[in-house]
């Protein structure tokens, strides 16, 4: 392809949310509009939206979906000189070529040269072959505008009755959404416990949780078609029965969409997503991935793995901005840290659970610690559970779970933060956090649990 | 001293508080009764108590005294085979001799002998020499006994107004702690803004939320006399104004009480603590000392602080414990880390402020962050401000402040984790802390300080 001789350098960014606009942005702050064009292509209509808010968009806790968008195409046209355009989906990439090819609302071809190349297309949503599973009333959660349908459909529709297929943090979250709007709702998963990336003894108290705000929970049970009439959901049949459902969620997780990158060329890693370095460069020149599509380093198992979070989608893609404007940043990897809450309990993870910890081979011991979010006599003390695994020979961390009330959840940021560093549980114990009243026990829970797994072992003597 | 040929070994412990009581009960888990006794000298009439749920006493949170007490005298006896003599003062140590003078509460002298002792006398408050500071109505707020008698004061003489001497942590706990009760509070301190372990920006918003709840913060003020009619307390004077009060709470801080420890030969260190090594023992053989009364580590500076802290005595009484008890620990130093709440507002710091980073020469640079502790879309988001300190050639970390409000003062723990392990703020900036729209935004906002503060620096440059 002919290079034209004043033509600036440019980016091109394929897919217009968390990922690659972080690093639209971020290559912005480094190159002016004279040294670096910019060009994005967005399937859908929205750019820079935060998916994790649409349960809260869909529940109504959140009124307006303009609220959920970080910022839109004019915005990014207006303070960073960065064209996107909506409406618009890349087919194609020539690596050879440096060009991607994209089809418009109209329908129209362009095929358009770029310098560098960041992909950022994000997941798709794991989905079943079930029968009935196009009916209307039957929804995903992926996108803002599967968000706002869902919500005019419940709007409109008016269900008394809903099914929520999968009972991870989304599943969990629209269960919530869909109580708080009056509907009675059945949560079906074939996991033997809801949340199963906990443990099942910790996903247990999430049951009981749920089982105590009205949520009917359907466990160890396998979606096997959906029954319509008249092409509209009336209900889910499992291997065990059938529930009723005026509407469906289906939230059963994603996989990285890497197809294009496949397609192209790149290579992907053994979870599906596009492999990349921790500068977020994919396996040819000039081009870049992160967010949801790619598969990234677990500081754990040393493993790859592809975990869809909004927080990976933003570093990730700010790391790949920053290269692309000639910068040095590296991305650190992931520990596998989620939070959620479901009416006012909260449920939080980090680092590796015992099936994870089983299958990178670690030899461990775990300790389950119940204590009080706050000094036992101070009124309003809330109870927090806080699991931890840790390397039977090193004591070295490997994980932490918390479920509990008010402020027990984020917590996590503690464990996270050792595991980041690699600590020993025993020198988790002895650390320095915040203590008065009001905020913990004088012994913080996550101290205890680390206390006592390191204890669990048993200690050196000396005279 | 002759020592009796059948008689098993003696802990004797000086001070029934946290520290003394955490060592004597651990020291018991690792020796039965049968190997060792334990017998503890209490100058008051409490054991184990939590001094910092003092200020809740008083206010009213808490409702009855013996909340506080973890474990009294007689479950000590009956659950850990520990004479506890409350009321009896330690007023010598005979270190060649190995044994103790002890006053009990009818005056009678005895010396006990001991095999190991253990030093936990705690701190004394600093009081100024005042004129009128013995009158009627003026408190201390250091042991249970003070607070015990503070409430009975307020509840019998119903005083309409309060000065507050000293603005930091018990300061503005018991200014909320007397608003709560009605009562108008001046607060008065020497220092330019209330929270004198925070650097005077961070405190600025601190006397806002003070003043925003009715309390009048005098500050650069020192107070030079107590007015007292009939043995009464009636004003307090300062260098520049005087306050009605019909109650005086002094908070000005406290100093190690090492006077025992002095007098009986052991080496005190430059900050008037004890001095220990990290097994918590003291300058002679098998002499151990904990909590308020020694002098410790700090992490950052690598100087030897005394910092009065209730989370600091529990953890060196257990490894001191330990220890006594033929086992092995090792107490890991402070960082300084203090949280607290006034109505609402949470208040938190660790490691350095910038007062502190000079003393210990550090060329340092600071970041002041303003962000809010949910996502900014969803409901009853709150406003919280993060600063942070960075050594500048390195960019490590040495110290964070955190003032806001709704579960913004515990992050200072992720903080201080990263302190622990001596992080660089580029890396703080990397981490993978648990996101969801309820609980932060999608970067943390300890991320995005740490980010600003890494992005001062010019970073490095590569192709």
């Amino acid at each position: 392809m002919e290079r034209r001789v004043n033509a600036r350098p440019r980016l091109v960014v394929v897919g217009g949310d968390a990922a690659g606009m972080s690093a639209a942005s971020q290559a912005r702050r480094a190159r002016g509009g004279e040294d670096l064009e910019i060009l994005a292509f967005e399937r859908g209509r929205h750019t820079s939206y935060s998916a994790c808010g649409i349960p809260y968009l869909v529940g109504g806790t959140v009124a307006n979906p303009d609220d959920l968008v970080a910022r839109d195409p004019a915005t990014f046209a207006r303070d960073f000189d960065i064209e996107v355009r909506t409406g618009t989906e890349v087919t194609a990439v020539d690596l050879e070529r440096r060009c991607v090819t994209a089809r418009g609302p109209d329908g129209t071809v362009a095929t358009e040269r770029y310098d560098q190349l960041m992909i950022a297309t994000g997941a798709v949503p794991l989905r079943p072959e079930l029968p009935g599973a196009d009916a209307e009333g039957v929804f995903g959660v992926q996108t803002l505008d599967d968000g706002i349908a869902l919500r005019a459909f419940l709007d409109d529709a008016r269900p008394e009755t809903a099914v929520v297929v999968g009972a991870g943090y989304i599943g969990l979250e629209m269960a919530e959404a869909l109580v708080q709007r009056g509907v009675r709702v059945d949560l079906v998963d074939a996991g033997p416990e809801p949340m199963g990336t906990l443990d099942p003894d910790m996903g247990a108290e999430v049951r009981e949780a749920l089982v105590g705000m009205g949520v009917r929970v359907r466990l160890g049970e396998r979606v096997t078609g959906l029954r319509t009439e008249g092409g509209r959901v009336r209900g889910v049949a499992t291997d065990r029965g059938e529930y009723p459902a005026g509407v469906v969620v289906l939230g059963m997780g994603v996989r990285p969409n890497s197809d294009l990158a496949r397609a192209a060329g790149l290579r992907i890693g053994p979870t599906g997503g596009i492999a990349v370095d921790a500068r977020m460069r994919a396996s040819a020149p000039g081009v870049y991935a992160a967010g949801d599509c790619v598969e990234t380093f677990h500081r754990v198992s040393r493993e790859p793995v592809a975990i869809a979070l909004g927080t990976h989608a933003n570093k990730q893609g700010r790391v790949a901005g920053t290269n692309i404007g000639g910068g040095y940043a590296r991305f650190g990897g992931v520990l596998g840290t989620a939070i959620t809450k479901v009416c006012g309990l909260e449920v939080a993870r980090t680092g590796l659970n015992e099936a994870e910890a089983e299958r990178a081979g670690f030899a461990f011991t775990t300790s389950v610690l119940r204590s009080t979010t706050r000094a036992g006599y101070y009124p309003g003390a809330k109870w927090m559970t806080v699991k931890l695994l840790a390397e039977r020979r090193t004591g070295r961390l490997l994980g932490g779970q918390i479920v509990g009330w008010e402020n027990a959840g984020k917590r996590i940021d503690v464990l996270a933060t050792a595991l980041w560093n690699g600590m020993a549980v025993e020198d988790v114990a002895g650390m320095d956090l915040g203590y008065a009243p009001p905020f913990s026990p004088v012994w913080d829970p996550v101290l205890i649990a680390a206390r006592k797994l390191a204890e669990a072992a048993p200690e050196p003597r000396a005279g």
